[in-house]
Order: C-alpha cells, then structure tokens, then sequence
C-alpha cells in the first residue's frame, strides 16, 4: 500500500521560503499571486495490507520523526 | 482561488534525502517500510477566479520557476 503525507506550516507560523517564491513569481510577472506558503511531501510505500494498522503506523511515524507538531499540520492520504 | 502544487523526483531519480529517512525510520523499529520518496508541496492562493486561466498560469509557474522538469514530475490540484 501507498500513502502520502502533506505536512504544512500552521496558519500562523512565517514561512519566508514561501515568501521568496512568492517575491520570485511576482518578479517574473505574475500577478494576483494572493499567498504562497510551502511544505513538506512524502510517499511511503508499506509491505502491510491492513489499511487500518498501516494508517496508525503511519500516524506514528508523523509524530516521532517527520513532523514537528508545535508549528506544523499534516494530512495522510491513500494513493494505493 | 486555492491550488496545492505536489513536485515528485521522477521515478528513475535517486532520492538520497528519502533513503536517510527511510533508514532513521527502520532504525526506530518500523517494519514493513518498502519504500520512500520525499518531495516539495506549495500552497498557492490567487485572486482571479476564472479557473481556466489560474491552471494555466499555475502551470507556466511550475515551468518556469518550481519544477526541474529533468528530474522532476507535478501535479496540480485545486483546494477551493
């Protein structure tokens, strides 16, 4: 099975990479660019077929290593 | 309008930054693990609602400015 997991900063926290896209794509002439924010993105692959206990260790891992939750979201999706 | 722009390597592509994660994963005792790929993630608000023409500016921003087309692939989804 295959997930992939979104992670974004939180509504509040700056993200001045974002803000250099933003300021680069603005020099490049494009206009009405509202916000940009930037993020993180992961597809993991499991050797499992519990999509239940798959999900939970993949929640698991967010937690422990590839999320910072003091200032950031993320969203695990199923692709396969 | 909301778009969300996820940029994968493409598949051939080696991916060292995936393989540390994926290692640091199974040294903290997750099975199972197949395979990982990290990858980039934009959020792009836009004021301008004809959608049409916001896909296709997104897509030009991706050209010309997010995505290495030689080594990358993206996806463009709209949010709301």
């Amino acid at each position: 099975m295959k997930f992939s997991i979104t992670i974004t900063l939180k509504k509040d926290v700056l993200d001045p990479q974002g803000k250099v896209v933003q300021n680069t794509l603005q020099n490049l002439n494009f206009k009405n660019l509202k916000n940009i924010r930037q993020g993180k993105y992961f597809e993991i692959e499991v050797n499992n077929d519990d999509q239940k206990d798959v999900e939970k260790k993949i929640d698991e891992m967010c937690k422990k290593l590839l999320v910072n939750l003091i200032i950031e979201d993320y969203k695990i999706n199923k692709i396969s």
